[in-house]
């Protein structure tokens, strides 16, 4: 089913999502109270203060508390690893546009006329995305360079943190949008997609059905490649390989064998979970729409009441 | 108190402990029933699968799993971080071994004789761990590119990240045994520290005792600074200045400003949680330590049955 | 003409040969009589020296010279860049040889067989080259991590660049081999290439028609743009327009059109140098033919005698 | 000589200088004349154009000029290099402004007052330097992402090179300029460097002094640790121990030893090129001060009239 692919997308960004969670986790700890580097000398109560400001714990250690930034390292690589998905996202969808393929095509808005070729329409949003998520990872590159054999407490060299954080969220929120708005717009052409289906791309299922006529799959890996061949030197496609001729090459193959030519057949029998029977596809989207919905009401709560 | 630094050093460590926990739970995740990209064609029960072999979640998507190598990254930049904070705590040894420092002597066992002056021995335990823990991010960088805008499903491209894995575990291994080695075996020497303390390091003391006295921090800051101007001109040490010039500079100088000078009572007065006071940091030193015994335990849960 | 596209890949490791060899200049300098960082104490003539060495110059200091590892870095970053180079080549050909282009046929001796589709041949060569090409500048990333903020003279970590170089001197040199097997031994299908050329790239042509009548190219351009939606309109190819219909748009459209609506002449007309038109793409493989052979010549001649 | 130190930092940025020299020659090729990605069609003579231009090349390819961004890659390489040598020079001068070294001492117009301790000056400007020329590396590292595997000619991916380019440009340039006041404002301070000396060190001289009576380096270097170890053991320097103390360690000792126990002499004695005598260094100078001056007049030359 067609969904299952662009799901698959939708499965790295809420992971992504996931380990936002347990970044934010880490970075829930009050370094308030810890002076220049040895600490606050009034008895302030730093538990008090932290509950005050909505912490859940505090830095144990002056020291350490004004020498780290793995806070900010780690949210660093986090948005490298968003960008990363969605470049990889853009590139399925560029190729998807080419002429060649044309399995989608990209909504005017989100894509730019050439200079050259009066009709042409280049996918500039996706290009942006591609080359901007995975110039992210840039940013992490070079706090890490910062950080490495800095001596401990705090060094001027730290205020790049900053500039690293802030350019980072910005470009990554920038290209989240432009990716939702280009997603939401483009146009999946069914009839090309269809088109690029051939029965040839069912000798899988051909070893598969004598798989489940008892087969070992080596055997029968090997059989289907022999019916591929077979109709490769008849110059006909593999289904209209008589019952005969397959039976001349494997006496395992029977009348049922007609099942197996149907696009429909191939795709449904993927039933386990986390594959391409309609059911399995459209049970991924109902937990991705409920999970989408749950993070509505999340979000609201974390607002400061 | 001397083991406020070391314990600044083993909190990082203890966070890296706790990142990786982290990591562990989104690699919790079973892609085994996913075939080459679309999923089982045999009813396999994943569930079950994964049950018998200890996982607790199954990927949802079987292109999303056969693409995703999102955990060997995570896993990658988790042993850069460390191998960070290896290269931090690394510098600062080596700093502190210099002959102009010399508050700590590494132990033969890990040192080496000059290969030209007889007498000198060098860090190279520390100098190691620095370069090789600053480089762990190489292997981090090279995934990063090898993923960056690779189109969906399985490519032999992500082939490498095997040897980024093993190169990566093996070389963190290496220098974690070598840390543990040469910090156990180090010698500080707390008469070297002691000689490195000085009475104008007070000078923030003074300030603090103008804050109790009901002076704004900003005023006292100012004052204290006079105080270490006059002492220079004087060519005295701060703690030798007569009440009388002290109180020359501002009146709220009182007779018990005698307290300050006092290396102790200057460290013990940061009792806020994560100070320098002796209590606060055998707090931190009880912790690390029942926490390390409880990981035992844990460890040893973690094998199976 | 079609050997315009390899050609411009040549072009790209050309300057990668001629960056190499402004490497070697500046590596072309002995450090040898530094001792460890003082000089050397015995009056060796280190000109005489370094001339018995085959070598040009000497480093003129010998902290500097202990401490110095650039030339490391720049042979790191030069494989990255010839690296990246191959990862774009690869990209290409990949992309060439789905079967929605399928311009080109990766030989069986450089691909191999789906696990699952009998069928089926992946370019593994090229998804190989483009990931382990991409990943070499992680090699590069680790050692500039190691050289940062590093302190003068020799330090032990400075030993890790025999690993970064040697590593990637070796994947370099292998994908350069396979890199050299997969195009030397790949088909071009030049019907395939043909049959996605269509009638509305010309557009451009049209619009160049216009400006050798004397347009200006802004305005020749739009009216390029009005044939192109003029022919979608009346769903004709632009070349069955009629040169009423044609001059009903603009009427500096005249009898010789008929010119434009031909490929040849489209990639004939583009002949300043580096452009597309025959003369100029042989003037290209001649340039490369004689250059390479002129490079067997200087090979023999680096080997010392 | 105290100059050999900040010489070995000069000749690693002449080395840059170099650098960017080659970097220029193979920027220094026109790519106008390439239009899109197809070559000129108007017969415009592109050689002609690029003599008027300033340029001393065309590009030979017109796909390869619209895809190629090297000279930007190579260019943030360039700077990057210039970065970690000027972290380097930082962290020297960390480490050798740091209380327990106080070998140099920072001008107050390029550090700032502690916030915390009224006394304390932080060298800020070299904190910066080092931490922001440790970064650079990451804009080369996030461009590099960005040309990973991006197919042949022009994509919008691309556009991202301006802001590398002009970011890591702007970086350079202002650490450049703070590396310039604070190395033309610091003070050496001479005294603390002559008491850092200790008679120690010279037992790499007492190693040579056996040299040059002929005894072989390894055999020497183990006398000279006896030596080390005899003084230990006596409590007293090496220099103090009498000839026959010297003797009964080794019969090469004579009369001439003494000459040995003199800074000057060690210091002296590296005559070859590159070494720490006075008139190498005053040669490094020289050479130093004339290469920036016919630099001086290069650069106006550079100037297009």
């Amino acid at each position: 089913m067609l969904n299952h692919f662009p799901c698959s997308h939708a499965w790295s960004l809420k992971n992504d999502y996931d380990r936002l969670l347990n970044n934010f986790q880490l970075l829930d700890v009050m370094p308030l109270g810890s002076g220049a580097l040895a600490g606050n000398p009034f008895n302030i109560d730093r538990l008090k203060l932290a509950e005050n400001l909505h912490f859940s714990q505090i830095t144990p250690n002056s020291m350490q508390a004004v020498s780290d930034r793995d806070f900010i390292a780690d949210f660093l690589f986090w948005a490298s690893m968003v960008g990363i998905h969605l470049s990889r996202l853009a590139e399925d969808f560029i190729i998807f546009s080419s002429k060649e393929f044309e399995f989608v095509t990209i909504d005017e808005s989100f894509s730019t006329g050439s200079s050259l070729m009066p009709q042409k329409r280049n996918p500039d949003s996706l290009e942006l995305i591609r080359g901007i998520g995975g110039g992210l990872f840039g940013q992490c590159c070079s706090f890490m360079m910062v950080l490495k054999s800095l001596p401990s407490t705090y060094n001027k060299d730290l205020q790049s943190d900053k500039e690293a954080m802030f350019t980072t969220f910005d470009k990554l929120t920038s290209i989240l949008e432009v990716t939702t708005g280009t997603v939401k717009t483009l146009k999946v052409n069914s009839e090309k997609c269809r088109s690029a289906l051939s029965y040839e791309m069912l000798a899988t299922d051909v070893a598969y059905y004598l798989v489940r006529k008892g087969v070992p799959f080596r055997t029968a890996h090997h059989i289907a490649g022999r019916v591929v061949a077979e109709a490769e030197e008849k110059n006909v496609n593999i289904c209209d390989l008589t019952l005969e001729e397959l039976r001349s090459i494997s006496s395992y193959f029977e009348v049922d064998v007609g099942r197996v030519w149907n696009y429909e057949n191939s795709i449904e029998q993927y039933q386990a979970t986390g594959g391409t029977a309609k059911s399995s596809v459209l049970t991924q989207i109902n937990i991705l729409k409920s999970w989408l919905k749950s993070q509505d009401g999340e979000e609201k709560a974390c607002q400061p009441n």
